[in-house]
């Protein structure tokens, strides 16, 4: 309501930054399909879209776009060290790298052939990281998930130009198998710019390095590790973490998130400096989302199935915790193919309101034949109940 | 947001006034579990849950359940002349009689039978009508819709003691097929109170008397009429309405909302000064609507499917529109089993918003199954949304 002392109201702003539809609607589409929705019951509104990605796979896309700066490319190893070729971003302002662990070191790249849950390593994306130092910048994002490999972070460390040396003082080899053996690292070697950039890891699960909840006992097996080889992963994963911890006093067994990406964490961690953050808030960073939301009356989000994991660090629980952060405290309202997550948890991660696109009783393959139209119904039915209440 | 000069905040009222979900939950039931939903998200909130009706079946029982008076039962006739006990509302100040035309006349009360229509009438409901002006009351709601019969009225006004008379000063029989008889009408045994009251018409349709769109041929069939019937029961309404025009000046012939009831607006426009008006306007004001309105911060409504009739007459529409007149003029969501009208188009009715229950694919007994918990759960979203926009 407008007293008579007011200035001319400011028209609404709506921020738009959904994940994608998996299987029906990418990100994109989702966000226009949103904005189509709020232009129709708010003409006047500025509507805003950005690209937005949970710190996993799609994260170095969802950079690209909201960046818009040109994609590098790197000749890098995979996990299994055969040739493939990487890329990175670089943000418009030159300061911050990003490489996205899956495009030199992931799973599916090395699905054409037997897995090797001893063997694969990430060298690869250690040879990418050290292209983006060789670029100039201040920080390196390092976006965990997708990987082939159990091994420590040790590739990543090779690739940047350290050595991981025997008892013997022979370099070893890679993967899970080379940490049984490592002795004593030589840093002689290190990518000079190594420790003096910032190294930001975007990790989307909690789990620590080693354990129950390991990396060898949660994740190995879905990388090919038999249950010998996942005691033996771990076996090697908390031998890697004592040396890690001797050498730097830093002690990287049970912290949060070391267990992502094959424990990737703990040598970033211990030796770098590196922070684990999680992956969706530190995205929503790094697309502009806090000064998006600044002035933001609404912000819609959404994703295929909004549920337990939703607000487990996915897009929604990062863009909840910055609408939380900002000053204008916008309400967030996911709009989901399905809501399983009750609407009191869903009040209690920081996010006002979920609706299914789903008109009614109706079938999957219906439904998603519908979901641009019933995606912008819905998108319009809140814009106009949130306006109604300013 | 509150400055520093506001006094303290006043706590949010929303009010409650869905219509029943057919085959699953009834009005009560439905408010209920939208109350329950609201409390979850705003603890503190005021809730008003009212009974609502359209105007249609169940308007009596929604009126009774508002005004907490007693129902009063009177014995007469059915549409075929059998005995029968109908009931009777009077409003809580006795200003107010409820006679719903269904409850004597009624189609369901004579299914047992063949149907009969060219001889099923209104006498019956025109008894509880004299009795409800012996009850001293000021003004008679008469709610349509449900009949058997397509009489024009003429039953009800032999009800109240007026005789319908052929060429040869003889009584007509009952029914349509009287109406075609009818020559004259006798109101010297009227009920002395029947033209000093107040005749309100619920109507649910806004159908003429007569014509293509007319009682007869739209409503007739599904009354027992065959094509020949139709025209026969169209030819005498128009006679009917001739002969009501003649002796009053008051032509009925097109008005829209006489072809209600089979027609009986004709009879009580012409004679008795009736006025129709939209049944759930009606009964929204009946039920003390507008004054719930006054402070509210959101009204919540709903009903089983939201199409394109529940913004024309339904219970939906009659909360749009007290909403509109309302100084707070407060956002009236629709939480609804399906929702099949577009967004732009509830708008254009008055209605912010309109939500499916469905969390997502899911088959209609699964969904019939779950109703009240997910009604709770929306009517919590939408209350959450509408406070954070505060």
């Amino acid at each position: 309501m407008t007293s008579p002392m007011s200035p001319e109201p400011t028209p609404p702003h709506v921020v738009v930054v959904p994940d994608s539809f998996k299987g029906s609607l990418t990100a994109a589409d989702v966000a226009e399909a949103l904005r189509s929705g709020v232009l129709a019951a708010a003409p006047h509104a500025r509507v805003t879209c950005l690209a937005m990605a949970d710190g996993g796979e799609g994260t170095l896309d969802a950079l690209l776009t909201a960046w818009r700066t040109p994609v590098h490319h790197v000749e890098t190893v995979d996990a299994v060290g055969r040739p493939t070729t990487a890329r990175y971003a670089v943000s418009p302002d030159g300061r911050t790298g990003v490489v996205e662990l899956a495009e030199a070191s992931g799973l599916p790249a090395v699905s054409d052939a037997p897995l090797q849950p001893l063997h694969a390593g990430t060298h690869g994306t250690g040879a990418v990281a050290a292209a983006v130092l060789d670029a100039g910048v201040e920080e390196v994002l390092v976006c965990l998930g997708g990987s082939a490999s159990t091994d420590g972070g040790a590739g990543v460390l090779t690739g940047l130009g350290a050595r991981l040396l025997d008892a013997e003082g022979r370099p070893v080899p890679d993967g899970g198998e080379g940490l049984a053996q490592v002795a004593s690292l030589d840093l002689s070697e290190l990518h000079p710019r190594a420790r003096s950039v910032r190294w930001r890891l975007a990790v989307d699960v909690t789990n620590p390095l080693v354990g129950e909840l390991g990396a060898a006992a949660v994740f190995g097996p879905q990388k090919g590790a038999g249950p010998g080889e996942v005691a033996f992963l771990d076996e090697a994963l908390t031998r890697w973490a004592d040396l890690l911890e001797r050498e730097t006093g830093v002690r990287t067994h049970d912290l949060p998130g070391a267990g992502a990406a094959g424990g990737v964490p703990s040598a970033l961690v211990a030796l770098l400096g590196a922070e684990p953050e999680p992956g969706a808030t530190l995205v929503a960073e790094s697309v502009g989302l806090p000064a998006a939301l600044e002035d933001a009356t609404l912000v819609l989000t959404g994703e295929g199935s909004f549920d337990s994991q939703s607000v487990r660090g996915k897009v929604a629980d990062g863009v909840a915790r910055v609408a939380a952060a900002s000053p204008a405290r916008p309400p967030v309202v996911v709009v989901a193919g399905q809501v399983l997550l009750p609407a009191e948890q869903a009040r209690a991660a920081g996010i006002a309101a979920a609706f299914s696109i789903a008109p009614g009783p109706i079938g999957l393959d219906d439904l998603m034949s519908r979901t641009a139209v019933r995606l912008a119904d819905v998108a319009a039915s809140v814009t106009s109940l949130v306006l109604a209440g300013r």
